[in-house]
């Protein structure tokens, strides 16, 4: 198993920042959309108008990758969309399995923006007989005694975590000793592995308490 | 409607940044695993080693809200739980409702964690009639067309959106003519509103994007 510390980087991406990386998928939604809408180029000013941010960040932000922009034409909007995918690995194909296999689950197994983004489901995993055998969305749930058998014969990129906290340290664990690298965790607990483990959490409970705390300060 | 650059707030929740504010609800969680497991105090040191944060960031994230801790006794679990809830605003009951009563927002409304946290789903709704008339977990499913009505006769916090990007704007707007003042937006798309309506997004497609980047960025 490669320490992160040591794998060789790029230049251009050694340094840059949480906050920049998690704006670029929005980039390449806006970005996504303008080509649904037939637009072949725009500034740097009308993009930032739309996206609610200032041009001098969007350039900035861009300038991490090498710009993309022309002076005095801005930017080619299908070559930013497809090389912004290719920044963002979605000229790949990602391998996903879904363990939990509940409505959370299955919501994310039923959710076409992934495929269209080089996102692809291939299993679901979960201990419920009741669940096990059906298909969402054509993909199988499988017993989740099964996961070391299926690990073996796919690729798979990312695991995602949608089942309950008490079970998700464990199978996290169990996971990753099968050679997971990439956890999408729904489970509302923190996951502790080695930095060459990836952990990306999407935390419902806590998004939902950043609002609550927001509507009850704002009334204050 | 109250213009919110002129809502008085208490001087001591007027500057807290939105990275605090991000924070509080992950202390809320330690401390309620905390209270669960038994445990009456505990100092700074060793919730900031639980918590993978500094002690520092601790009681400077805490004295936004007036401390809580005492010199060499740590923090009352149970005392610093309950006053986290409240800043949280989870001892007031929020009511919510959810539109959009497909597997994502069906998933919302099977979640217990909202229930114990004041979180209360009085309604589901959508355009689909295989889904109106049916329940989940108790909770009916109703067709959109009655929210004006069910908005009448419920006092509702909190609209969770779980429906395709296509409609996620024209009913958020219709939500907000109807007096929602809080939109909990799981539709990949930016809802523009006045800053007193108050939205939080849960943008899944970026939250894997991010992670299919560092994935990428990772393997280079």
């Amino acid at each position: 198993m490669p320490d992160s510390k040591t794998v060789v980087k790029s230049g251009s991406e050694k340094s840059i920042s949480p906050a920049v990386i998690k704006r670029l998928p929005r980039y390449y939604r806006y970005l996504g959309d303008l080509l649904k809408n037939n637009v072949v180029r725009i500034s740097s000013k009308e993009l930032s108008q739309r996206m609610n941010v200032t041009a001098s960040q969007i350039r900035q932000d861009l300038n991490n990758f090498g710009g993309f922009g022309q002076q005095g034409y801005g930017y080619n909007v299908e070559y930013l969309y497809n090389e912004m995918g290719k920044i963002l690995g979605l000229d790949k194909t990602n391998n996903i399995i879904i363990v939990g296999a509940g409505n959370l689950g299955q919501a994310l197994a039923n959710n076409q923006d992934f495929d269209s983004n080089g996102f692809k489901i291939i299993g679901l995993f979960d201990v419920n007989p009741r669940l096990i055998g059906m298909t969402v969305r054509g993909v199988e749930v499988y017993d989740i005694d099964m996961l070391e058998t299926f690990l073996k014969e796919h690729e798979v990129m990312i695991a995602a975590l949608t089942l309950p906290k008490s079970k998700a340290t464990k199978v996290a664990e169990q996971l990753v000793d099968l050679g997971i690298k990439a956890l999408w965790n729904f489970a509302p607990v923190d996951l502790h592995f080695p930095e060459e483990i990836l952990v990306e959490n999407v935390h419902l409970a806590e998004s939902i308490m950043t609002l609550s705390y927001r509507i009850h300060s704002h009334n204050q």
